[in-house]
């Protein structure tokens, strides 16, 4: 054992015994040796949170320590203080970061787009007089779309971290003439949900209406300096708060299916709006569509799964890249439920189509709905029963299994040439993110 | 204490001890107080399986001990059994009936319609030669439907319990004249799944038919006797075997799908069937669905979710009941997912909506595609956070919390007038028992 070695057990030794005295005086001789493991795999970090030594856990944060080394078991220091029950450490560990570590709730309550501020109030959308009133009155809310992408406008930097664009809102009396227009539809989306406290007035309703009109025209009724309009979809409404993001999702999804589902699919005539944008009926009394309750009338809402598989030695994950993701960005595998599936048969298929992995057990984690165009994106972790990959190369470029290190480090160490993932907004990072939560155990 | 009650106590000390002659004694004087509870309120059998008594558990039994009898805390002694690891005596509890007394696997392995015995192969569904090949071959199997119900054969009751009947296979030539008629739509089905064994030839391919030619012609088609058209959708396909109720699942929701989508919903167009019947694609060359991928061309699938809400005392769980429901029969609540909602979400809004109480958690715990037309149901779990209760009439006519004994008697000693519930092939009752099952602690 040289020199170098040797100063690395000692100060091992030392956050073991939770003796900071001697833990200063080492890296006051040696800090470049901080992140070294010793003869055991484990950092002095790592000795730290093991036996609960709060005050040396923080003297070697403070000089640098490296919170996401991992052990020879692929565990963090963080993994092991949460293990032995030191939560004064792991939160320590978590906090010290500008974002969470770790999710450290329930996933579905975090997930972009899955948001529902308004109470959608669905026995008030046959409610015509209702809905006439609310339309008129002068506290509603009106969101603007044109083709589909909303107005929104961009946030002040020093709001901090958090989101970036914010959506227009705007009121009765500016959309009047806007509604009168051939191409323009009117969809409500429901009232604010109010504390019990504030049982005053009357919440106010929220409508979302989709132009035709030129998106020129509708950024001159916002009147504001900084409004832009979102017209890249899966880039532009990423920036938004959680609830707006949860307002958009619905508000997108049914506008959506107001500008693809125009014609009875059922017989070709036209059809007419009803249930305040929540129905479209055939205009042609003849047509079967009208005997009955069919889909035919209502939004379409697409089930998808998406899946995290992992190696049958749970230390690795399986990730793909479509063709046209950025270079070094892969992904979950995801596909479409079809007819007459089942959410774990679907997750098994798709699986093995994309990339000749056969799969066992599936287990459900959070869904997200994904509103280009109205999908229901259903995340699940799944275990493999094999491991030779061969992709379809009509859905994918690549596969490939990746170790559980590499992995935290795109997730927290942000992407690198070989490795990045898609952004925290999506349901495929959260599910990666799960993944490395749920197997931090000694 | 009088003699009654105290031969009662003798006979639970009898089974405690494990004293199968005393057993015996005690039931030739007396075998009226079997399932009498001592003041304990626990029953011999309760007794037997709390210290692991095989041989005394067996003699209760043979003597007409009641199986789902349960004590103060709604424990029968199956539970209890388990509980303390007894499994000889638990399989026991299980093993005596006609049919198994709990759920023991994976509740989204055994719901009807789930079953997948065919594999997709959904890249062939492109391929045009192949498919032309498999329809010619003598070997591949045709199933018939009219207006979307399928011929279907009685199957001797000497089979014994489950199936009741099976779908009609055609063979190619006698389908080659109905599929030159005007109405007729084939589809692709898959390929049977083949065990290592089975490689010496190629797997049989399945297709499946929709006529709108008169029944009676499809049924001098079958030929045999005991053939018949299960024309009443939500009982006469309720009786296959598991893989053909996954076969039909996944037929009848892809034929329903070309029944109504006969026109280009974005245009009013005709469509035409391609990929074997996965895709529909508009004939007006003109038509912006041509542009990009659209969901106005696939088939659909409609999520569902389906709830068993518990209440906050874990003892009673909230079932409803709809106007067209038989007299007593009662299920869970349920409704489909809106645009922009995750399942969480809308398992909330439905129950609140529906019944009036607030859901807390939701846990997800299998699936059911339904095929009429094509649902896809989302079991969950459900934790109620309060317990008035105000049905919305025009959604269910009654909603009640009903005690875990009334529920257990329902499921498993058949229907009373005050309670029943939807058959074993609904994911309703297979969220009922999964809540039976995981209740089962001590
Ligand atoms: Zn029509
Ligand atoms: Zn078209």
């Amino acid at each position: 054992m040289n020199v170098l070695e040797e100063t690395v057990e000692r100060l091992g030794d030392a956050a073991s015994r939770g003796d900071v005295a001697a833990v200063r005086s080492l890296l006051a001789r040696s800090a470049s040796l901080l992140n070294r493991p010793g003869t055991s795999g484990w950092t002095a970090l790592m000795l730290a949170a093991r036996n609960g030594h709060f005050t040396v856990a923080e003297t070697l944060l403070s000089h640098g320590a490296d919170r996401l080394a991992v052990n020879r078991s692929s565990q963090t220091a963080y993994d092991i203080a949460k293990f032995w029950g030191h939560t004064h450490i792991s939160h320590l560990l978590v906090q010290t970061d500008d974002r969470p570590f770790l999710a450290t709730s329930d996933p579905s309550q975090e997930t972009y787009f899955s948001a529902e501020p308004l109470d959608r109030l669905s026995e008030r959308r046959s409610d015509e007089a209702w809905q006439q009133d609310k339309q008129n009155r002068p506290d509603s809310v009106f969101l603007l779309f044109s083709k589909l992408s909303p107005l929104v406008r961009s946030l002040q930097p020093s709001t901090g971290p958090g989101a970036q664009t914010s959506l227009c809102r705007f009121s009765s009396s500016l959309v009047k003439e806007l509604l009168l227009k051939p191409g323009s539809v009117l969809i409500f989306l429901g009232v604010e949900r109010r504390r019990p406290s504030q049982t005053s007035s009357e919440p106010p309703a929220w409508f979302a209406i989709n132009s035709t009109e030129d998106p020129e025209v509708l950024l001159q009724l916002g009147g504001e300096k900084d409004v832009f309009w979102a017209r890249r979809p899966n880039r532009d409404l990423l920036n938004l708060s959680q609830d707006e993001a949860g307002i958009v999702a619905q508000a997108r999804a049914v506008l959506a299916w107001h500008s693809r589902y125009t014609f009875c699919p059922t017989c070709g005539s036209s059809t007419r709006l009803e249930e305040a944008g929540y129905k479209r009926t055939c205009t042609n009394a003849s047509c079967c569509s009208l005997l009955g309750v069919h889909n035919t009338s209502y939004p379409r809402v697409d089930p998808v799964v998406i899946m995290l598989v992992l190696h049958p030695d749970g230390e690795q994950c399986l990730l793909g890249r479509k063709k046209i993701f950025p270079t070094g960005m892969f992904s979950c595998l995801a596909g479409f439920i079809e007819p007459g599936e089942c959410l774990e048969s679907a997750v098994r298929r798709e699986v093995e189509e994309e990339s000749g992995v056969k799969v066992g057990s599936v287990r459900y984690v959070a869904c997200q709905p994904w509103p280009v165009p109205s999908s229901l994106m259903m995340g699940c972790l799944a275990v493999a029963l094999s491991t030779h990959i061969k992709v379809d190369e009509n859905e994918i470029e690549e596969a490939r299994w990746f170790p559980r290190q590499q992995v935290i480090d795109a997730l927290f160490k942000g992407g690198s040439p070989a490795l990045f993932l898609p952004p925290q907004q999506t349901i495929a990072h959260q599910l990666v993110k799960h993944w490395i939560g749920c197997t931090s155990n000694l």
